[in-house]
C-alpha cells in the first residue's frame, strides 16, 4: 500500500457533500481499485455551520480557501466553488504554485483561464482535472482525452445543459410556453442564480469550448462560440418541428472546417428517433465522431450530487493511481490558435412563416429559396382561420450565407405576415 | 520527446491492418498527444503475401508470434490473431515473460485465462489491456475501471454483439424468420467461422464476463454465466413483443446480490423506447449503473477496422502516456471469487402461449399465476382461425423460481395446445 492520497476540499455544496459521502462510503473499494487511501486533510467553504448531511469533525477547517490550498498535508485541490474568478481562480493558481493537482468542476474558469492555468500547472508538473466540469457524471472528458486519443475528432456534439432540456421537454409534454415552464423551473430551483448561464447557453457552452480544446488540440476559445439561447424558442416550433418529425434541443456543436474551427451553442432540430431526439429532462448527451471509431454516443445524469461527485472522484483516483495527461490532452504549449470560422457548414433548414393569405405567395417564397441555390425537400401549409397562412418549410442541405441571402429576400416579396423562423438541423 | 514506443503486432487481419492504418495517417496527432512516437518495429500474420491495403515493408516480419513477442525491439506485444489457447495464448505469456506490455483484442482468452495472464503480467510489473475486446470502439473497459471507479457498481448490462442485433432486428423489419435471416447474415460474412460463438451468445459472454470482474472487483468467471442464444427467438415473439411495447434484444446482465454474483447472456424483453430498445442493427451498447453516478449509457460500433483499432491505439496511446492500471482494474491477486448466483432477481416476464378454444382455459392459466403469487400486468387473447387462441400475458416483477413453478402448473391444467414461451423483461 502506497501513501495517502491527501486531499483539500474547497466548496461543500451538493457536489462537495457528495465527494465527501463517496469517500466515506465506499472507502475499502477506493482503496481496493488505487492501493492508496484516500484521505481528506480540510476543508472550506463559507459558512461552518450549516448541516450539510455528512460529518466534517475529523476533518481540519480553512476559512480561507487559498489557505487550503497551500497545506502541506494537501496533495490535491479539491476545487468546487465555482466562479470564473474571484476565490476559486485565486486558490487553483495558489495550489499550482505549492506544487499541489488540481480536480475542479468549474467550466466557467475553465473556459475562460484554462490556458493560463493549465500551462501553469505544466510548468510545475502538475495536472488539472476537470471531468466534472463537463456533463456530470459522464466520464466524456476521459473518452475524449485517453480512450479516443487515437482519433482525429471529426466533430463533437452534445447536449450538457440539464435545464435546458427539462425546459424544451417540458415544454412539449405540457405543450406550456417558455416563459411559464422558466418559471416552472425556477419555483424548483432549476435555474441558476443569474439564469443566463443557463438558457443564454453560456454554462453549456463553456463545456463544449472544453471538450472542443482536447478534441482539436487547440486552445480554449468560448469567446469565438456563436451563442444562443433557448429564450426565443417557442411552443409553435417545437410542435411544428415534431409534427415534421424533429426535436428542439440546444446543441453544442465543434467541428473542424478547411476554414477555420466551427463552435456553435443554439437551438437545433434533429430527428426525433435520433439518440439525441430521444433525450428527456436532464439527461445529458455527448456525441463524438473519428475518424476510425466513426459515432460514439455517452448518456447520463449531466448534474446532481451523486453524478458530479463520482465524476470529481474518477479524477481523484487517477492521480492517486499516478495517471497524469495533460489538462487538455497534450501539453498546453502546443495547443494551437484555432481560426473561428462561421458555422456556414452545409445542413438542412426548418423555416416557419406566416403568409398573406392570397394568390402567388406561396410561389413567390419558392421563387426566392430557388434563387438562393436552396431545394425544398418538405413544405407544409396548413389550414388558417385568419388571413395568414402558417408554412413549414424543410430545405435541403444548405449553408447558413445561402439561407440569409434566402430570408432577405423573402423580406422583399412582401408576402410574409411576420418574420420567418429559421432552424438549423443538425444531421447525426 | 520521450522514446519512441515501439510495437510488435501479432495478427494482420482486419483489426490489424486498422491499427497500421492509424499509426501511418495519424502519426502526427499520435506524438502530439503522448509526446512519443508511436513505432511498429516488427509484424507476424499467418501469410506474409496477402495484400491488407497497407504498406509493411518497412516492418521487420516473424513467421512466430512467439519470436516477435521476445523481439528486444518490442515494448508492447499487441496481440490480434484472436483463439482463446494456441498461438496466441503462448505468444501472449511469452511477451509478459520478455517484460513486455501487452494490448489485445482477445474475449475468448481473457474470459478464459484473463486471471492467470493478469496475475503473471502484475507479477512482472507489466500491464494486459483489452478495451477493444469489448464492445469495439466503445471506450468502456476505461469508463468502467478508471472514469466510473468511485462507483460501486451496481448493475451492468449490454448488447455486445452486432451480428445477434443485427440478426434480430433484421428478423423485425423484414418479418423474416430466423432460420431465413441467419442464412443471410452467414451469406454477408457477418457471422464467426464457428457461429455458435455469435449466435449461442459465447462471444457476448466472454464479454460480460470480462465486465463483470472490473465491475465487481471478481475474478473472470465465464463457466458460471446463464447463456442461452437468439437461436430460439421466433418472429411470433418479436412482433408479438413489439405489440406490447417491447424488442428483444441479445442482453448480458452481470448484478450483485445478496445470494451472489447474477451473470447472463440471454434474449431478454427491453422497452422499445428505451436507449437498449432503440438500438438497431451492429451497434453495441453498455449500460453501467452505479451508486453514485446512476445510470450511464454508452453507444458505438462493435466491430469493424476502424472501431477496433480505434480501441486498440486508445490502449496503446495509454501506454505511451505512462498510463498504468490493473488489467481488472484492481491487483488480479486482490480480486476475490464470486459466488454464482441463479438468475432469479426479480423482474417483469413475458408469456407466450397457445390455448385450447375451450370456456375456462384461460381462467385455469391465470389461477396457476395467481397459485404461484404472479400477477399479471396486461394481458391479451387475439382473434384466432384454429382450434388455438394465441395468448400473451405481461407479469408483474416474479422470480424465476416462481415463474418456472407457474410454468410446471400450466402443463398440469391440459389447457396449453403447445409449450408456452417464457422471456424475461429487463427493467432499464
Amino acid at each position: 500500500m502506497s501513501e495517502p492520497l491527501r486531499l483539500g476540499i474547497a466548496g461543500l455544496g451538493t457536489v462537495g457533500a457528495g465527494v465527501v459521502k463517496i469517500i466515506q462510503r465506499n472507502k475499502a473499494l477506493l482503496e481496493a481499485r488505487t492501493g492508496r487511501e484516500i484521505v481528506i486533510s480540510a476543508v472550506s467553504a463559507r459558512s461552518r455551520d450549516k448541516d450539510r448531511g455528512v460529518n466534517l469533525s475529523r476533518f481540519d477547517w480553512e476559512d480561507d480557501p487559498v489557505a487550503l490550498a497551500k497545506r502541506d498535508d494537501v496533495d490535491v485541490f479539491v476545487e468546487l466553488m465555482g466562479g470564473s474568478d474571484g476565490p476559486a481562480k485565486a486558490a487553483t493558481e495558489a495550489a499550482i504554485n505549492a506544487g499541489k493537482d488540481v480536480v475542479t468542476a468549474n467550466k466557467a474558469m475553465l473556459a475562460i483561464h484554462g490556458q493560463a492555468l493549465a500551462e501553469a500547472a505544466e510548468a510545475n508538473c502538475r495536472v488539472i482535472r476537470f471531468e466534472a466540469a463537463v456533463a456530470g457524471g459522464i466520464p466524456i472528458v476521459k473518452a475524449l482525452t485517453e480512450g479516443l486519443a487515437a482519433n482525429q475528432v471529426t466533430r463533437i456534439m452534445g447536449v450538457m445543459n440539464g435545464t435546458c432540456n427539462y425546459i424544451l421537454t417540458r415544454m412539449e409534454n405540457a405543450k406550456l410556453p417558455y416563459e411559464e415552464v422558466f418559471e416552472e423551473a425556477n419555483a424548483l430551483g432549476y435555474l441558476e442564480a443569474d439564469p443566463t448561464l443557463d438558457v443564454g447557453g453560456i454554462d453549456a457552452g463553456h463545456k463544449l469550448a472544453l471538450l472542443a480544446a482536447i478534441a482539436f488540440g487547440t486552445k480554449v476559445n468560448f469567446d469565438a462560440m456563436e451563442l444562443e439561447g433557448i429564450e426565443r424558442v417557442s411552443i409553435e416550433d417545437i410542435e411544428a418541428a415534431a409534427d415534421m418529425g424533429y426535436r428542439i434541443k440546444l446543441l453544442g456543436v465543434a467541428q473542424m472546417t478547411g476554414r477555420g474551427l466551427e463552435s456553435r451553442m443554439s437551438p437545433c432540430l434533429v430527428p426525433a428517433e435520433s439518440p439525441l431526439g430521444q433525450l428527456e429532462n436532464a439527461t445529458n448527451m455527448v456525441v463524438v465522431e473519428g475518424d476510425s471509431v466513426g459515432q460514439v454516443v455517452l448518456r447520463g445524469a449531466g448534474a446532481g450530487e451523486g453524478p458530479t461527485a463520482s465524476a470529481v472522484m474518477g479524477d481523484v483516483l487517477d492521480i492517486a493511481r499516478g495517471i497524469r495527461v495533460s489538462t487538455f490532452g497534450q501539453p498546453a504549449q502546443s495547443l494551437v490558435t484555432a481560426k473561428p470560422a462561421k458555422a456556414n457548414s452545409a445542413a438542412p433548414y426548418y423555416l416557419r412563416m406566416h403568409l398573406h393569405d392570397k394568390p402567388g405567395a406561396l410561389a413567390k417564397i419558392a421563387t426566392v429559396l430557388g434563387e438562393s441555390s436552396i431545394s425544398i425537400d418538405r413544405m407544409r401549409q396548413y389550414g388558417h382561420a385568419d388571413a395568414a397562412a402558417p408554412v413549414l418549410i424543410v430545405t435541403h442541405k444548405t449553408t447558413r450565407d445561402a439561407l440569409d441571402r434566402a430570408l432577405s429576400g423573402f423580406a422583399a416579396t412582401g408576402v410574409l405576415a411576420s418574420d420567418p423562423v429559421a432552424i438549423r438541423i443538425e444531421t447525426v
